[in-house]
C-alpha cells in the first residue's frame, strides 16, 4: 500500500515521516517528485499540492488532507475526478483549538490587553470584573473545531450562540444555533466576541468584510481561526481604525507566514499568531490514512469523505 | 441598626455607599472618624481599618470584612475581643476569580508569552501545541476561591491537584487534594504551574520564599492571587533569574499600588495585574451584612464568622 506527500508548503518528511514508518513499516512512503513507479501509488497525503501535483499518480484511490480543511486540494487543478478527499478529524486538535480560542476570549472579555499597556506604562489601575455571563460570544461554523469552541465557552459560563449555514439541526450540544442570513445577522449584532471557525468555501471567501463589520456591535472583538482567504485585510484595519472593532486575535492570514512590515505585525489591538491553534497530531493522520484505504479496499466508503460540492 | 465604615486604604463610601443606602435606607452608614454617638453603632464594615479604628464603637456586635481575607482587620489592635468577624463569601467573586486564574494558566501552558515576544520581532515561528491534559496544575488553597478555581481547572481538562492545610477531607469535587508537609511538597515537585489561593495566616506569612521554589520543578510558572505578604518578593527574582521559574503572574504585593520603578513592573517574564482577580460585589457585601446582624439579634451565631486561631 503506497503512498505519497504532495505538499510545496510543507516539509511533510519532516512532519509525518515517522508517523508512517511507524503505522506502515514495510511501505515506506515516497515524496511528490521522488518516487519511483508513481502509477503504483495509492494513496496520497496533501497540503498545498503544486498544481501537477496529481498527475504522475494514475492509481489513487484516495487523497488525505492532513488538517480539517481541504480548501487547498479541491482547488489544484490536477485533482483526479472521482477519487475521494478525506479530511481529519482530531478530538485532540479540536480541544487544543478550543483552548486557544477560550485564551483569546478571556484576553478581550477582561480586558487584559489594558491591563498589559498599564504595566509597560508602570500604571496602577482597576478595571471592572466582568462575569463570563455578561459576555456573548457568537461562534461562526458549528463543524469539527467550531462546535467544541462553543461547547467549551458556554460551559465556562459564557453566553455563547453558534451559526452554521445549512439548518440541519437547530441545537448544538444544547446550545442555541443561528442559520441563514437572518440567523447570521442576529448573531453579528448581539455578540460582544465573535470567533470564525468556518471552512473555506466559496460562500465564505471573503466573508470577513466591512459590510460584516458594520453588522457588529460597535466595539466588539474578533477572535479569527478559520482561513486566512475568509478575511479582507483592509476592511478590518479600517474597522478598528474607526472603533467599530476594539481588537482582534489573528491565527490566519491572506499570505502565510505574515510578511515582515504587515501593519498586523505592530497594530496594538490585533494579536497576531503563527497559524498555531491547532493541529492534528502526526499519528492521527497515519492511523486515519491507514484505516481509510482499508475500508476503500475491503469495498466500502471513506468515513471522512468531503463533499466537493459543500467543501467541507 | 447603625454601622460604620473603617478604612484608611479604601474610599468605602464610594464604593459601598449606595449598596447599604438600598439595602438599609433608614440607616444611613457612618464614616469613621464622622460618626455621631459612636456608641450607638452596632457594626462595622472595615479594610484595613486604623490601630484605633474600633476604640470609638463600645456596642459593636459585628465586624465584617469587604472581602475574603480578614488578616488586616485580625492585626488591628483596636479590635474588640468577643466580637465576631465575618468574611464575604460570593460565588459570583469566586467565579470571576477563577475566569482571571485560568487566562493566565493557559498564557503560560500555551505560552502566550512567547507568541507576544514573536509579534513584537514580527517572526512567525509555530510552537508545540500541549493539551491541557498533558500540564498539571497545583492550586494552594482550597477555600471559597481556591475550590472554584481547581474545579474548573479540572473541568477544562487540566491534570489539577489541590492542596489545604488541614485533612479534613481528601478530595474537593472530586479531585485529588493533598494535606500536610509532605503534601505539600509533592504537589509542589509535580506541578507545571503552581496558583496560590491561600488565606493569609502565620502559617502562610512568606510561604512563597526560596525553599518553596527550590521545590517546585524546574521552569514552572507561579500565579500569585493570594496575599501580597505570602510572597518574598526578592526570592522570586532570584528564582527568575536562575530559570527555576520561567515566569510568574502576579495579582497581589507586599506594597500596594506596586510603587513605580519596581522591578516586576518591567520585568519580561512577569504579568502584573492591580489586585484585580476579583472583589465581592458591593449588593452582596450589604446583604450579607444586614443577613448577619439580623442572626445576632435574634441570638444566633453568623454564618460566615471567622475563626481567629485559624484566620479564615
Amino acid at each position: 500500500m503506497r503512498g505519497v506527500f504532495v505538499s510545496d508548503r510543507l516539509d511533510m518528511e519532516a512532519h509525518f515521516g515517522d508517523a508512517f514508518r511507524t503505522a506502515l513499516p514495510n511501505d515506506p512512503m515516497s515524496i511528490h517528485g521522488f518516487a519511483a513507479d508513481p502509477q503504483t501509488i495509492v494513496f496520497a497525503v496533501a497540503w498545498h499540492p503544486p498544481a501537477d501535483g496529481f498527475t504522475a499518480y494514475s492509481g489513487l484511490r484516495l487523497i488525505a488532507s492532513i488538517a480539517s480543511g481541504t480548501d487547498n486540494i479541491f482547488a489544484c487543478p490536477s485533482l483526479p475526478v472521482g477519487v475521494p478527499v478525506i479530511r481529519m478529524r482530531d478530538l485532540g486538535q479540536a480541544s487544543t483549538a478550543s483552548q486557544f480560542v477560550l485564551w483569546h476570549v478571556l484576553y478581550w472579555h477582561r480586558r487584559f490587553d489594558l491591563f498589559q499597556q498599564q504595566q509597560r506604562e508602570q500604571r496602577w489601575s482597576r478595571l471592572p470584573q466582568k462575569s463570563a455571563s455578561e459576555t456573548s460570544v457568537g461562534v461562526l461554523g458549528l463543524g469539527h473545531i467550531g462546535a467544541r469552541v462553543a461547547t467549551d465557552l458556554a460551559a465556562n459560563g459564557f453566553r455563547t450562540i453558534g451559526y452554521r449555514r445549512s439548518a440541519t439541526t437547530d441545537t448544538c450540544n444544547g446550545m442555541p444555533v443561528s442559520t441563514g442570513v437572518a440567523g447570521l445577522e442576529h448573531l453579528l449584532g448581539t455578540s460582544d466576541i465573535v470567533v470564525c471557525a468556518l471552512p473555506l468555501t466559496p460562500d465564505t471567501r471573503g466573508i470577513l468584510n466591512n459590510a460584516t463589520f458594520s453588522k457588529m456591535k460597535r466595539g466588539s472583538f474578533l477572535i479569527h481561526v478559520g482561513r486566512g482567504e475568509q478575511l479582507i485585510e483592509a476592511d478590518l484595519l479600517a474597522a478598528l481604525e474607526r472603533g467599530q472593532i476594539s481588537g482582534a486575535s489573528l491565527d490566519v492570514f491572506a499570505v502565510e507566514p505574515l510578511p515582515l512590515g504587515h501593519p498586523f505585525w505592530s497594530h496594538p489591538q490585533v494579536i497576531v499568531t503563527p497559524h498555531n491553534a491547532s493541529d492534528v497530531r502526526p499519528q492521527v493522520v497515519a492511523e486515519t490514512v491507514i484505516a481509510e484505504m482499508q475500508r476503500i479496499v475491503s469495498g466500502r466508503r471513506p468515513i471522512n469523505a468531503v463533499d466537493p460540492t459543500l467543501g467541507y
